[in-house]
């Protein structure tokens, strides 16, 4: 069976903690809003599907999953299907309700990221919010950032299994997660990373072994990773990162 | 066994949630930081906990929960555990993710509704961000809860078993939370409530159906349900239900 990823096409975003964990995998999938239209793909597929008033379970927003006939939506919960079909979380159910727990904090951690810049919220542009974001680019470098990063280098350090990843001995998506959040924070807060990243060295060590798994480091040197950019969750404004 | 939850004493909170599921399914469970310090419990008893680094497997925030030696956190993944161990969620693999998937739903919305009094970070007084909070809840009011309402009101309408419950046709912790939500909004923004609600009858009726529960009714009516206030996440600041 092949997947149906449906995120909007433009930005890594949230549908790019999905397309790590499918790429890790190696599975098959489609990124159904990035397909040409003329073939029933592009951006027109994803915007009928959530208009579809005949999808008994709809999703509130991208990105989601289509399994066969199943729908799933919430990067999370996305995350947590793929980790119990693909060998991307452990099997017993206390491993899985911690790798799912990293990854609700990933999320939080994501959240907190992209309100710097649109603290009053997402309907106004970043530049209607400038003053605003300015005060919470600031806390969030000086409080959120190293509490969140040293929760993650805490949890590395505390592993019984001291294996360098997250969850026991081996990658999860979580891993996977903190690796995206890693690269995220490097683009939109180059100087606050640069001073960051000395204190937290068992973040940036599980970053660079997640980027050399063969399966990304050929994903992430491909076309179908997207650059980070202005339109997504982590966005360079140089004025932010002071 | 007996379950130990962990959350801060004084808000409804986040610990609400879990609470709720715990309170519905007649679960015996001690809350420890509403508990008497020389008992051992108390704040200390939770402050103790979070900075304890033997903990292999720390959780990075309450509420958390103990069942036995796991300790489970995050609020969505709490409910998840216990949706599956007492009877909160469907048992099949479509059926707990759809439930979580709303729970997560749930989530979002209510970030957004704290948001509304605390747009430049949870560090600074309400007070000292009065202008910003304005102006987030004024986008609330007028977009953001008519979209999430509107969501939970398509579901309800569209559950194929018609039940007038959010998942299949039984009480999930999916609508213990969204109850909680309604709550919390008739808490904070009552003159927006009174106008959105006549739009959204069927949550309206998911409320009343779960107040009507009668552990729930129990609790509800009990000391042990914490009133709204204004340390939570629904704060009553009138000039923000303009």
């Amino acid at each position: 069976m092949r997947y149906e990823l449906y995120y909007w096409p433009h930005i890594p975003g949230r549908g790019e903690f999905v397309r790590l964990a499918l790429e890790d995998a190696g599975v098959d999938y489609v990124d159904v809003a990035r397909g040409p239209e003329k073939e029933g793909l592009g951006i027109p597929a994803l915007r009928r599907f959530l208009e579809d008033a005949s999808v008994a379970l709809p999703p509130y927003a991208p990105p989601f999953l289509k399994a066969g006939e199943q729908i799933i939506g919430q990067t999370a919960n996305i995350l947590q299907f793929l980790g119990a079909h693909h060998g991307l979380a452990p099997n017993d159910e206390a491993g899985r309700l911690w790798t799912h727990q990293l990854q609700l904090t990933v999320a939080d951690f994501v959240d907190e990221a992209h309100d710097t810049h649109h603290p009053l919220g997402s309907h106004l542009y970043y530049e209607d919010q400038k003053p605003e974001a300015l005060r919470r680019a600031r806390s969030f470098i000086e409080l959120r950032m190293p509490k969140y990063l040293g929760y993650f280098e805490r949890v590395l350090e505390r592993n019984p299994a001291r294996s360098g990843w997250l969850v026991g001995d081996a990658l999860t998506y979580a891993d996977t997660s903190l690796f995206q959040v890693v690269e995220g924070l490097r683009y939109a807060f180059p100087r606050a990373m640069q001073q960051a990243e000395p204190k937290h060295a068992r973040v940036v060590k599980l970053h660079d072994a997640v980027a050399a798994r063969p399966r990304l480091a050929a994903y992430l040197a491909s076309p179908r990773r997207i650059p980070f950019n202005e339109k997504g969750l982590y966005r360079r404004y140089p004025e932010l990162d002071a």
